[in-house]
Order: structure tokens, then C-alpha cells, then sequence
């Protein structure tokens, strides 16, 4: 059986993990990387997710690839519909309620939901304007957005997605959601070098490697990567969860691959 | 031969094309729809085409499916690396050399190019500033171009198209090219909806219907249409241009696809 | 004696004070109006205004005038160079050192110097930018902090005052301070009906009504008011503290004056 | 008589002055510097004045304090609300009728006109939005106007005095409208140091150094300068203008000032 339970987890510098006491119950105490297994294995409902989550302590191991331990808030979401966010801030874990459903990096969730309240003048209609008798016609279609930001900031891709998402137009199939979806995660796509570190080195840019859409009613995870344009799904009706089965890993990173028109 | 310019054509409402005076010479006047078959016949470098406009009386016809002589001006490149925009401002034909390459539609090219002028302080490394005495760190990757404008008007667009590509890291292969392209492509997609017009009908939303990237040294034409996420590629080099050939018209609208991964 | 504390009230919708239990030591309970006589009446420093706020309980009365209990937050500063504020959400006080020093109305304080964050490429000095070869040049003085906001909000206020005092000249004499301190708050001016609510009446519009600066070296307080360009200053050290003093009011509202040349 | 013609002369470098080929007409060739004279003497309304510059050939002399030709575009309002920019691009002079009334330093006015369609989305009015079904009040008071430019640049400036005197409540009497001219000002106040050029020196950095305003219909002259709150008057209804007058300058710089109080 699958939950249908989203599990993301996103990059929040500063956070801080709870401390376990050398006396607490063991079976209260998970580490984060244990997390996802133990919430899809036992929950497919976020309400009962958050009830669970208060009794368990949530640790951070250090990371060998990384050198540290990753700073992470996780992002959820049901079949139901729900979206929740937990977040560890000076050790202490705190649960919300994300009736906008977004999650970006950087800062916590509230402050995010806050800066929100900056961009309630934005509308997806076109404007014009009426200035010392004269009348200025916007510059297009787009106009009624104008002060969006453009930027690769997580408020920035934040504040875009929830925004556009809001102004888009409702869908009506499976594939219209999944292109709507595909075409606003367009809207943040960050192309290599645009978001550079001074220095050199791997870690000297960033880059949108890949972008994933999960279904969580038809149990489909879509995915693409950087190199390659088309569209990639997993359907999870299809993977057999039983005791002892073999599962090969997924190659997220596709080859450059074009169709010839003749 | 396959002469490897590149003809754009893009809005720009307030275009007025040319008077054709009735003692005109006949072969000296030309209409806006037949000028790409003209110039790509005729020349191959943009300095040729601009002496052989410059001898030309252009003007527009009105057209039955839109209603009106459409406004345009025009982008063109070549396969020497220039860059020129055509436009009809009041009347007159101005041709201008286009050394940024860029074009959306409104206003008129010096315009955009002046605009730029706004963007100079924007980066795409990483900032962080001290104020007061203390340090505050940008919000992650991206915080040097915080600014940047995120709208869907075309001054919004070339801005954005112009220093994310500037910004954006040198590419060594063609593959790498075009996907770098598809990604600066994807930084102005506009998704269904997000740019309304008040009321309703068939104009009342602008979205990114395709995009199409032109490679005209290789001599291919790349495109991607709203409802599909693969690319697809036209090799001229496969197409025989030779009198009578019959060429079939390209659909361009692609239906959904996606490769299953099991 | 003067204790040199500058303290402030700004708006801060959404505040809760705390509540006050039947068996509370009144002499540890305080409304909100009696804070500032008591902290300016024992105390000299922030650190100790501190303790003393820790051990008291603050409650909020009903303003007949407003109608309501005002929603404030607390800005205070006293002559060894603090910052500090207080805020009650959630039926709790937080105290925050500010060592920026700058307090507008919503939201809270930490939201406010975390926004900073997004401000952190902007710079004072005039700029230009190689685009694809083309030098372009800034549009003059101030091309360094293109990006900053220049609306009227809360938010804007605290990022443009912030950021202009720290690109501004380091000043040598008292008047050269008074005089940057009031440049400063005119970066900030809102002229009447420029920020409007719907429907008419009182409180139909906003405007910056006066504008104080506060001396707590020289115990000087400085004020203008909309209607009259003069600066005014009411010199503490010329007012006697003495029990038994009366004091007249002082007329905030200076008529329009101004100075003949000839 | 005094003609109620105001004339203003603002920076905008890349300005190009007419040629003066050497069997011109004296009569019709004037030096830029002549020009105010020539034109509060000779006029009353703005059309008289375009058609006299139609005539003339107007060219710059290099100034020796500032050690070039200074480039500048001049703004000129009669007494009946009329409004005029002339501008010298590539030895041509270019006279507009400028509705908006507003001027700045560079670009051109036509550029700046253009880019008010940028900001047709903007509003006096507060605001607040639903996303994905939950209410988001703005911050405030101009949350209607959030992402107007806040920058010193001179288009940033245009934009702002454009849209706030736009967004202004009418005033009633002549104090009134001095009082809101002087808050518009405000908000396009540039303390010292906050826009800076690298190096040191007399010109490395810009400020308000004055404001003037100017009142064409009762024929007096308000001014502000940097060091002085005080706003002074010169009323040239009491100037004599009579041959053989002698006529002190005004000094412009006015020392601090501050009222007591008490």
C-alpha cells in the first residue's frame, strides 16, 4: 500500500536539531534520514504525521559527503489535500499548517508566509493607467505583475510560484496539471552560472538539476534533469513493495535526447 | 544553400510601415510577408541585407485573421554573428545594429537598450553586507541579482533573457548550448493564465505557446510547444530546397508525452 | 534628571499584551500608557530597562479615542548607544536587542532584519556593466542601489531608512546630525492622500504628519509637521523636572510659514 | 513685466548642441547660456516660445569651471499650464510638449514617458489578496504601490514624482500646494553621501543640495537648502526689473536653523 504522503526536504541554514537525553525511550528517538521511511510507513494522513511527530525526538547526524550535518525543513503533503511544514529552530521542533502549499529554502516558513502580504497588489490582469489626464497603456500582457521578482533567492522563487500558480488558469486532466505544473517550475528554473560563490570548485554555482512533480493521487512521480528536456515518470502502481523485492536505482540524470521532426 | 540568417518577427503595437508612392518603381516595394523569402534568397550577411533594405519601400497588408496589418518588427541574425532589428516607426523604415541580440516586443529597440542602463548593478555572485556593524548574509544563490524584474512584459523579458544569459556559464558543446538556451527560454515562460486580458474568448490570456531555438551554423531549428516537454529538432540539412520539392507543413503543437521509466 | 531613553510606540497590528491573573502582585503590573513614565523615571540604561521589564506583567486598556487597545511595539534607546525592542504577541513580551536601531510599524521586528537580507547587493557607489561586449553606464548617481523600495509600507520604510544611513557620509558636528536625520526621514515623507484606504472620513489617508529627532546627548528633541518646513527643537535642559512644575503643552502643528528674502 | 515662464535646465549627458555654420545669421544663433534671457524676455506662452526656437540655432561654449560644454535638457511652464522640454540629440534640437510636466536628469523624455507604462499597476489604495483561499492583508498604508522604485537615478525619480503627485490629495489653497510640493520633493531627497561615485573629491557624491519651487502664476520663488529646514521665499512681485536696477544675488546656502520652543 502506498500512503500518498509527499516527503521534501529543503535546505534552512541555522537549523538546529532537538538534543536527545542520554535516558530518553529509544523508540521516541528517530534521526532524520530515518524520518521519510518511518512516516510513509506509518501514516497516510498528515494529521496523524503531526501527532506522531510530537512524541518522537528528531536528531541530525553529520552528513560524510556534506561534512556536516544538512540543514533541513521538510515540506508534506497528503492525499487529503493537506501541506504541512516542520522546521527545527534552536533545537526545538515546530509543526505548521502550509495552507499555500509552497516551500522554498531559506528563511523559515512564517517569515515567507508574511512576505506574502508585500505582493497583494499584483494581479494577472493587464492594466492601463490614467496619469495627469493622459492614459499610459501597460506594456503588454504581464503588466498587472509588474514588481514580481525575478530573482534565484528562495523568497524570491517563493513568492513566484505561489503567485503565478494563483493567477494561472484552472485545469481540467491529469496531463493540463502536470504541464501547468512543469511550466511554472519553469518560472524559477535557474540555468548554470546565472546563481555563482566567488571561487571555483563544485559547489561554485548552482543550477536547477532537476525538477519533480509528484501526484499523490495517481501515485506517479514525474521528473527532468538538467541535460534533457523530455518528461520522466515513475508510476508507483507499477513497483511492487512486497518483502524481498529488488529495486534498481532510478538514473535522474538524463542524456541529452531530441526527437527528429523528419 | 541554406543561407543561415535568422528572421524573427515580434510585436510591436504603433508600428507604421511605409508609404508606397503610385510612382514608385515596382521592383523596389515590397510587402512585410514576403520579405523573409526575399532576404533569406537573396543574402547571407546582415550588411548586405541592410544595404538591399535600405534600397526598399515596405509595407503591410492587412491581414483577415487578425484584422489588422499586424505590428511588427524584426530580429535578425546571421551566421557571422550579427544581430540587426528592422523597425517602422511613424512611417520610416529604421534599421539598427543589435549587438546585445536580444528582442521582445514593446516598445522599440533603443528603448530596451537604454533600459538596460537600470540593471547595472546586478550580479550573479552571491552578496553579503555589513550594516551597522553587523553581517547579513543574502538569502543563498541568486542574492547578487535580487532586482532582477519577474513579469511577463516584454521589457521584464529582455532584461531578464539579457543577464541571466550574460551571467550564465560558457558552453563547450552544442548540446550544452541548446540546452542553455532552453533554460534562459524557460526564465520567461509564461504559463496559462498568468497574463490575462479583462473578458473572455480566445485572447484573453497570453501563455509561451512554443519556443524554438535557432542554430544556424549547424543549420537546425530547435522547438518545444505548451503541451509537451520534449524537444524536437528540423535538420535543414536533411530538407531538399531544390525547385519542386513538396514540403509538408510542421505541426508544432505537440500532445503530451512522457517516457515511462520501468 | 534626564535619563537620556528615547522611547517610541509604532503600530503593530496582531498585538496581544499579556494577561493578568487575579492573584498577580499588582505592584509587578503595569498598562501599557504607565510604561513609559515608569521606565523613564528608573532607569538610565537598556540592560537594566531590560530586567526590570522581565519581572513586571503589561496589559493593554481599551482607548476611548481609538476605540480599542492600540496595537504597539516598543522602540527604545537610551544615551550609551542601545537598541532595544519590545514586542507582545501572543499574549507574550519579547524582548530583542536591535543593534540596527531602526523600527517601523508590521510586522515584527525579526521579520524586518531577516528581509534585510534580500537588500544585501545593493551599494552606493554609481555603476556600470559589461553586457555581451557593450559597456553600458548606470543612469547616474544612485545606480548602485537600483532595487531598493520606495513604496510607502512598513517594510520599505525600514529597508530605505536602513540601508540610505548606512551609505550616507559620516557627519562631524550636531547640526550635521540633525540635519542627515532629517534628509533621512524625507526619504521616507508620505505626502497626503499618496497612501489612500477605500471610503472617505478621518482615516481615509495616511501622511507623515510630524517628524521627530531625538538627542539623547544633548537631550535636544526636534520636530516638523506637515504643514511648515521650520525645524523646531524643545531643549530639555531648559525644562525644570522639579515636582510641582507646570508644564504647558506643546503645538506639534506649526502653521505654514515661510522666510522673505527681501 | 515678469512673463510667468519658468525655465529649468537639467543634466543629460550624451546631449549634442546644433552646428553654427559660418554664414548663419547672427540674429538666429544663440548661445545656450542666452537662452533663458532670451526667451523670459521675448515670451509669455510656451507656443510663441517653440516657434521662435524653431529659428534659431542654439549652441554650447565649454564652461570653464566645469571644463566642458554642460549637456543639458531644459524644462519650461508658462502661466497657462503649458509644458515644454527641449532636448539636442546629434546636433538637433528636439522640442516635445511634455503633459506629464515632470523632468529629470537622463535619459531622454521620451524614454521616461515610455517607461511610465512600467508602472500602470500601481495604486494609491491599500490593499489585500486571497491565495489559494486565505486572505493576505498588505502591510499597510501604500501597500498599493509596492514596487515603485525607491533609487536616486533619475528615472527612479520621474517615476515616483510622477505617480505620488498623481496619487496626492487636491489642495485648496496656495499654502497647501507649496506644503505638497515640498513632501513630493521629499521623497526624491538624496542626503549626502548615499549616492556616490569611487574615488574622492569635490564630485564624489551627489545630494539635494537645494529644492526650488517655483509658483509662475503668483510669481514667487520658493527655495530649500541642504543645511536648513526653513523654507524662504523670493516674491518677485517685489523685485524692480527696471533698467539701471542694481540686483543683489541671493545666497542660497542658508546656515542651520531651529526654533525654540521655549
Amino acid at each position: 500500500m502506498i500512503c500518498g504522503i509527499v516527503f521534501d526536504a529543503l535546505w534552512l541554514p541555522g537549523t538546529e536539531y532537538e538534543e536527545v537525553s542520554p535516558d530518553s525511550d529509544p523508540s521516541k528517538v528517530i534521526e532524520l534520514f530515518d524520518l521519510p521511511a518511518w512516516i510513509l510507513g506509518n501514516f497516510d494522513a498528515l494529521e496523524s504525521v503531526k501527532k506522531g511527530l510530537e512524541e518522537m525526538t528528531i536528531w541530525g547526524e553529520s552528513n560524510e559527503l556534506l561534512g556536516e550535518i544538512p540543514p533541513l525543513h521538510l515540506s508534506l503533503h497528503d492525499k487529503y489535500g493537506g501541506s504541512m511544514v516542520v522546521e527545527f529552530i534552536d533545537g526545538e521542533m515546530k509543526i505548521y499548517d502550509n495552507p499555500n502549499g509552497v516551500l522554498t529554502n531559506a528563511p523559515e516558513l512564517p517569515w515567507h508566509l508574511e512576505n506574502l502580504r508585500n505582493y497583494v497588489n499584483l494581479s494577472a490582469y493587464m492594466k492601463e493607467a490614467e496619469i495627469n489626464g493622459i492614459t499610459y497603456k501597460g506594456m503588454g500582457f504581464g503588466s498587472g505583475y509588474v514588481g514580481i521578482p525575478g530573482d534565484g533567492t528562495p523568497p524570491s522563487k517563493f513568492v513566484r510560484i505561489t503567485l503565478l500558480r494563483e493567477f494561472s488558469n484552472a485545469v481540467e486532466t491529469e496531463e493540463e496539471g502536470i504541464m501547468l505544473a512543469l511550466h511554472l517550475l519553469n518560472t524559477v528554473d535557474i540555468p548554470a552560472g546565472v546563481s555563482k560563490r566567488e571561487g571555483s570548485g563544485p559547489a561554485a554555482f548552482e543550477n536547477t538539476q532537476w525538477v519533480t512533480i509528484k501526484d499523490n493521487k495517481n501515485l506517479k512521480l514525474y521528473f527532468r534533469s538538467y541535460d534533457c528536456s523530455s518528461l520522466f515518470v515513475v508510476d508507483l502502481n507499477k513497483v511492487s513493495f512486497s518483502n524481498g523485492t529488488n529495486h534498481e536505482s532510478i538514473i535522474v540524470d538524463k542524456e541529452f535526447s531530441v526527437i527528429d521532426v523528419f
